[in-house]
């Protein structure tokens, strides 16, 4: 691959000017969808909507042709009829598009395999990029560029995800937003026919608006390539991959959906593991743990702290420990003493620390505030269960200005179980940059995957 | 144990009278959260608040001891401190107390051990049962009965709740409250003097207000009466049990907390398989299947359809189903056929079925009236992702509307993946008694959790 042509994916994330061709005046046409979430999200740059039947769409001048744009085109949305593409393509590339986003479905995906030959063969002649066909388009907070016909509204945030499922990605684009959990980047990937997932692993490894890479995949293209980017971006940030077709019935529907391969599930697994990629098991799993990871330093150590006010989920905690690797630390005498000051009599300095349920939100701040001050505890969990003497929201700040205060030294992750108030709780702490779940165990998990990755790149020893 | 005990049992659920003995005036302590909680609440028989140094407390005459009642007392609860709890106990007996909730602790969990036995030593004497001590009490919404210092609000379900802990417990109310589940029952089983997890296995195999039992457990006092027990009540309802201390850490943590040997793991696991007790790992996922199982009729057979507008939500379901031993069955020719009417050309009849991202409300509605109507069908997942072209609320009715007109010949269950309107939908479905989820391998972990019960408990074919 030529250096222009690598150079070039960087306009898919920071073009100057978008044509969106295929652009339509009727709601509810992928064509009125995109140009109406690139508008509506904040794009400062150039704009042209592409349509030989229309003067003026939402207030902006329509030009007939790509080639009729008086100005250079970065970028370019294809939403046109998939026997229309390559005549397109070409104009595109004549007109010196760099990247373009081929929306339009109709090949490899229904078996047109020789048409997505064709296309890829128009892009290299002009040295362009293509993303698709087959896609939702791409999204990049940074830029406030949203060319998806998806959900406008996306939480900016540092979670890069690449989906290869068009209505799973789009439908997830909208419950980040309902689970607050932020976004860099949703890339559709499609039929992958030229900019496949190892590209954009290179362009998010070098991306400081991207601290995770989370990726919804079902199969690859090319196995060899992705494992040896994955292996150099995965000392650098973690990449968090949902691999479906793990059994044979669904690599059947894979095949049948994506026309992927998915191929034995156990190499997958193998060789995602000596490159350090971290295989999620579920949606919910995979954003569990990039929520920890982007918002969180790294593990300082091994030795992990739990603080609880109820036994019962200490005990849950501690089981999920053991299941995600975590090692609790055996308290020092004077850690442990300096932890009985929050804590009545009949309290535990056993880790998991157990303030009872006479804790107040001072006993959590002042006891979070402990962990965090001292150097030899390498991340901490902290655990509430509601009870009737203290407020889940006055427990939620104090947990995290004792954070912000210690200025974030090492992983904090909270669970709060209880609920509306809880609920608001767990929003709270959200917000303000403190992973927090619904029950111990999938805080302990996030926690856990998150020292999975720092033990690869060598951020804590094995 | 005599008949006369065992049949006292009742009267922890259908109490015609009951005494709060260290009822109090003070907003926070036990002994009013518990008196206010059984008022608002709606208990309709005879509330005697007892106290010998107050007249009245929320507008009710209150008691010097609970000899002074002029009427017959089903249940005390006793909320007094440690030392004075045998005096009280002991009055109650006298009295012709059938059950008593011993709140107070200060007993076998910090090493009193005989102090406990002492306690049983007196109940036995009159023929009294004892549900702790150290409880937060027991609810059971048929009797709108809520005698626990927990939240007031609970939702009427089916579902029996035991809890080992307290604030977990406690916790977990109010997040069943927030998730919307229904509950028959929570019962704080504490230290388990005298009643423990076999007696109310066996109370709530013939409660007919409750369908399913879940347990949060550390520890068993006569593991061989349970499993005895379990064996038969599993053959008429599902029991779930949360055994926490599965690892070393945790069992060190239980026998902290509880004071309970959690014994091997691996034990508890063969057992409780042998007898149909289905093991869940966390707490999301035994309310997810009690979700299920309280709501929809067993299985029919073997042969599970998925219904999805989105392939990528297909091959994540189709990989949940191998993993929970669900059999996708490959659909007659006259079966595809009838759901091809439902579907565009490049539509799937391939198992899970996929309607495609058109798919409309009436779509929806019409595949899943096809799926109830065959008899070759045992139970439907049915998958939506978002889509544009799409509202979920009306998703929600049509499928619901399909469910109830064919009157709920087999289970359904549905994952709706999305934004706030999704979650709303997922809210409308509950409510109307289709268990319903946020991702597709909750929805088919819950149905695979029914199928293994329905085998053990013969109503499908292994």
């Amino acid at each position: 691959m030529s250096s222009r042509m690598s150079s070039n994916l960087k306009y898919l994330f920071y073009p100057r000017s978008v044509a969106i061709i295929g652009a339509s005046r009727t709601p509810g046409k992928i064509g009125y969808e995109i140009l109406r979430n690139i508008i509506g999200f904040g794009f400062e740059g150039k704009i042209y909507p592409v349509n030989p039947n229309a003067t003026e769409i939402m207030g902006l001048k329509v030009y007939p042709n790509v080639l009729d744009i008086p100005d250079e085109v970065d970028l370019a949305v294809i939403s046109v009829p998939a026997r229309i593409v390559p005549k397109v393509l070409n104009d595109c590339g004549l007109k010196g598009v760099k990247v373009v986003v081929i929306i339009s479905s109709g090949f490899s995906e229904v078996g047109n395999v020789e048409a997505e030959h064709k296309l890829v063969e128009i892009a290299r002649k002009y040295g362009m990029r293509i993303l698709g066909p087959n896609v939702f388009g791409v999204l990049y907070t940074p830029s406030k560029l949203n060319a998806t016909f998806g959900p406008m509204k996306v939480l900016k945030g540092y979670i890069a995800f690449i989906s290869q499922s068009g209505a799973l990605g789009i439908a997830l684009m909208g419950w980040t937003f309902l689970e607050r959990i932020g976004l860099s980047s949703v890339v559709s990937v499609g039929n992958k026919a030229d900019i496949e997932d190892s590209d954009l692993l290179e362009f998010f490894m070098n991306d400081k608006n991207s601290r995770v890479i989370l990726i919804y995949m079902e199969g690859l293209k090319n196995g060899k390539r992705f494992i040896e980017v994955a292996r150099e971006v995965s000392k650098v940030k973690p990449i968090i991959v949902l691999k479906a077709g793990r059994s044979e019935r669904g690599a059947l529907a894979a095949a049948s959906h994506t026309g992927s391969l998915a191929g034995s599930d156990e190499i997958y697994s193998a060789a995602f593991r000596q490159v350090g990629v971290l295989r999620a098991k579920s949606i919910q799993e995979a954003f569990d743990w990039a929520r920890t990871m982007v918002s969180q330093p790294p593990p300082l150590n091994e030795n992990v702290v739990v603080i609880t006010n109820g036994g019962g989920a200490g005990v849950i905690a501690a089981d999920a420990c053991a299941e995600y690797n975590l090692n609790l630390m055996d308290l020092p005498e004077d850690l442990a003493a300096k932890f009985r000051e929050y804590m009545p009599p009949f309290g535990s300095t056993r880790n998991p620390v157990d303030l009872t349920g006479e804790a107040t939100e001072e006993a959590y701040g002042d006891s979070v505030k402990v962990a965090l001050e001292d150097s030899r505890v390498g991340a901490i969990l902290v655990l509430y269960c509601h009870t009737a003497i203290s407020d889940p929201g006055m427990i939620a700040r104090s947990i995290a200005r004792s954070f912000i205060e210690a200025r974030a030294p090492k992983p904090l992750v909270v669970s709060f179980i209880g609920g509306v108030e809880c609920y608001e709780g767990l929003k709270l702490l959200n917000d303000l940059g403190v992973p927090a779940y619904p029950s111990p165990d999938r805080a302990a998990a996030a926690l856990g995957a998150y020292y999975r990755w720092a033990r690869y790149a060598g951020i804590v020893k094995k």
